[in-house]
């Protein structure tokens, strides 16, 4: 294996997943993943540009952010690329009124959004919220529509909370896709379209750039893809069984 | 077209649906289809074998035959094949324990079966348990086995109720297969077994047999896959659009 100057050589831009990297979610707010407050701290002061890429689709960046600094981390919303405003900008661009399946804490994020008359689902971790009546709600609105659009804020399988793993958006979309027969769209990673708006906000080529996360299929193998180097960690869901 | 005394040559038995064939489930017990309750009654005074085969894994059989009895038809337990029961017998012989995600009205089916730290999951259509805490037990458990086992009974998207589409437990059965990574079992309709248990038990073979129901992948396909002649009927889910 290469040393690791060699292998980082040439890198300006350090992306960081959030959820298991950063820290456990979980009751009080989670807790900081050991060691990792001084290495974002370290990481700012050194020459390299630092980003934050999350799919945390349950919290606004606000209220995330806020966690994240009540834990010690040096970060603001302006750092943060998250799924729920790269959907809003979809949404505009493309006409779409969403029925909204999707935790109250990021609810705010879709403010400005009209959600009269649906035309469309947007998912995301909804948590408890994914009762079966919220479940079936979505269903009922996406088997009305003539052309029924599915857009989901991740893809994830699930995440680890303090308290054990979590189920995440991803197996939820799955069943919706399978109920009506469709494809959801994915805002967030692996899709190479949040990578690259990333990259942009950090003003950083793809070549140049390392995304660090514990998921190998959500960020390593998206990041790869998209032409970057990308590192796993063994912290957050990361198992030494399967590797995510 | 051939005519239906040619397309049903040498019959000797039917197999019938129930939910959207017999009747629709919903608020006070639900409604009977127009003119089910006498095509179910003449069917009994025919010459042909009457079996009702059904994916209900909501209610226990008792329940079930219940309802239909107050909705007018004349119809026994014995005369049912339902997936929990058949799930049953498959617990016993594997010496599985399972972790039920179940509806409390068909927990009385499982109430021989050691259910003690558990080594599989089995999951029907749980309506309303289908909670954001249940669904995550169950990932639990099945992420906590070395082998994990799930079987599923069914593997129906919706149904129909009176007050509209309902999502089915085929739905709740993606969602756990992508988070964990794994295939369900499935137990009732469209599986082989299933079909041939209820010939078994009617004493027919499949080349006699036809079945009844508005399912086109777990009604008809399924039967067609065993040898059987199907119909689909155009009450319950049946849309002009898809077929299903």
């Amino acid at each position: 294996m290469a040393a690791w100057g060699e292998r980082l050589a040439g890198v300006r831009g350090v992306l960081l997943d959030i959820s298991g990297v950063l820290y456990d979610s979980g009751e009080g707010g989670g807790v900081p993943i050991a060691g990792s407050v001084e290495a974002v701290a370290r990481l700012k002061r050194s020459r390299l540009k630092v980003r934050f890429c999350t799919n945390e689709s349950q919290k606004s960046r606000g209220h995330l952010v806020g966690l994240l600094r009540h834990l010690g981390y040096d970060i603001s919303e302006g750092e943060v690329t998250a799924p729920a405003p790269a959907a809003c900008l979809i949404l505009r661009e493309r006409g779409l009124r969403p029925h909204l399946l999707v935790h109250d804490g990021v609810r705010s994020e879709f403010a400005q959004v009209d959600t009269s008359n649906p035309n469309c689902v947007v998912i995301a971790d909804a948590g408890e919220s994914f009762s079966y009546q919220n479940m079936n709600k979505a269903f009922q609105v996406l088997m009305e529509l003539e052309n029924p659009v599915l857009i989901s804020l991740g893809r994830g399988r699930y995440y680890k909370e303090t308290s054990g793993l979590m189920l995440d958006v991803g197996a939820y979309t799955k069943a919706l896709e399978y109920a009506c027969g469709i494809k959801a769209e994915v805002v967030g990673k692996p899709s190479p379209e949040f990578f690259k708006s990333a990259l942009q906000q950090m003003g950083v080529e793809a070549h140049q750039a390392v995304m660090i996360g514990d998921d190998i299929v959500g960020d390593v193998g998206g990041a790869q893809r998209c032409g970057m180097r990308a590192l796993q960690v063994r912290t957050g869901k990361f198992s030494p069984k399967c590797g995510a």
